[in-house]
């Protein structure tokens, strides 16, 4: 076996063992932990509002940020009222269980519900590498266009629920929903789809009974 | 140094020096090569469709299209005139110059004045290797949101122009243009950048006019 493609395992298997650690801890906290990925602008931070805002007195949120730079997110998750906290990855292009290990320990989990873990804007990295999550969520966004399945078909292929984001735009951009929902459906067939407006509110409410729902199921006994 | 480290730096200098013979070989067929990035959706194959129709006459065109998958990209290209070359980068994040350097003996070079590379939709890995272009070219996108420069740095500090596409949806998503145009400036002063919008047409003229510029200056003796 070529040395680098060894190494690139060893390091997806190092990192493998230590989500699974980081997801005993969500166990124990009685946590449901989201990785949320999207492109870079696709609305993963306005979909944690809007959450924050439908789930407001039935359920107790925490979000970890990670970008390669700024504080912008959690800037705003704070001053939402939501505990979180940043994780700059310096340049690197995903998040990964050590730095996901890092950030719970910032977090009051005794005290929260869910975990959002923000990941980098990024539809292809990202995929590759667990955190300790129960649940991964992808968000797409009209504007990017109705292709993205067919081209990035990994982001697609590996997660639970989908978001489409941005659903007030569709009267302004070419977007062909039959087309998208086709891709959609040869790399995931049947995936709980949420079409949305972060920014009218519109759809939210489907989203976020969904999200209560795997809270609850997350509490009941038989879930560990 | 940490073995991780001294391997990754051995990958990009070894991906560096295939550059440099990629740029020589574009330069012996005195064709201008640019490195077309953007995040998933941007528009760049849309950009480049654009460019065709604003050049045609004027300057001959060639497309090297990168994709994890499917050759959506290279269809509409030729569907348009196009001499175009497929890339599936097969899950790899970012084309490297090996990749570009197969690409490169499928186009007619000597018939070209023009290539553009595609990149795969990503605003992080595709900065950090190399293909051999002249030119590195960053599209932004207003539905993407004003706070890109800020969370993905690498990307507006690398490169010669900045297009801002879909300014057609301003009016209907929130973009303080005066805080973006801060955060590009503070990363790379005096960028060029043209706001365009490759739906309505709007602004296209002033990139098309600046991209024959430098295939003119390219052309002249004094380029190598």
């Amino acid at each position: 076996m070529p040395a680098r493609i060894q190494i690139v395992e060893n390091i997806l298997s190092a990192n493998d063992e230590l989500a699974a650690r980081n997801r005993a801890a969500f166990d124990r906290a009685g946590v449901l932990a989201l990785n949320l990925m999207a492109s870079p602008g696709a609305g993963k931070t306005s979909l944690i509002l809007r959450t924050l805002e439908a789930l407001r007195g039935r359920v107790r949120l925490g979000v970890i940020e990670g970008d390669l730079a700024s504080s912008i997110d959690t800037d705003r998750a704070r001053a939402a009222g939501i505990p979180a906290f940043q994780i700059n990855t310096g340049g690197q292009c995903h998040l990964d269980a050590v730095m996901v290990q890092a950030a719970m320990h910032e977090l009051p989990l005794a005290q929260l519900d869910v975990v959002i873990i923000e990941n980098v804007g990024n539809l292809v990295c990202p995929i590759e590498f667990r955190l300790g999550s129960h649940l991964s969520v992808l968000i797409a966004s009209i504007p990017e266009g109705d292709d993205k399945p067919y081209k990035y078909p990994s982001a697609y292929r590996g997660v639970q629920a989908l978001v489409v984001n941005k659903v007030d735009l569709l009267p302004y951009v070419p977007f062909r929903m039959d087309y998208f929902r086709e891709g959609v459906e040869a790399l995931n067939p049947g995936l709980v789809t949420f079409p949305l407006s972060c920014r009218t509110g519109e759809g939210l409410a489907a989203w976020a009974d969904w999200l209560v729902a795997r809270v609850t199921e997350n509490r009941s006994p038989a879930a560990h």
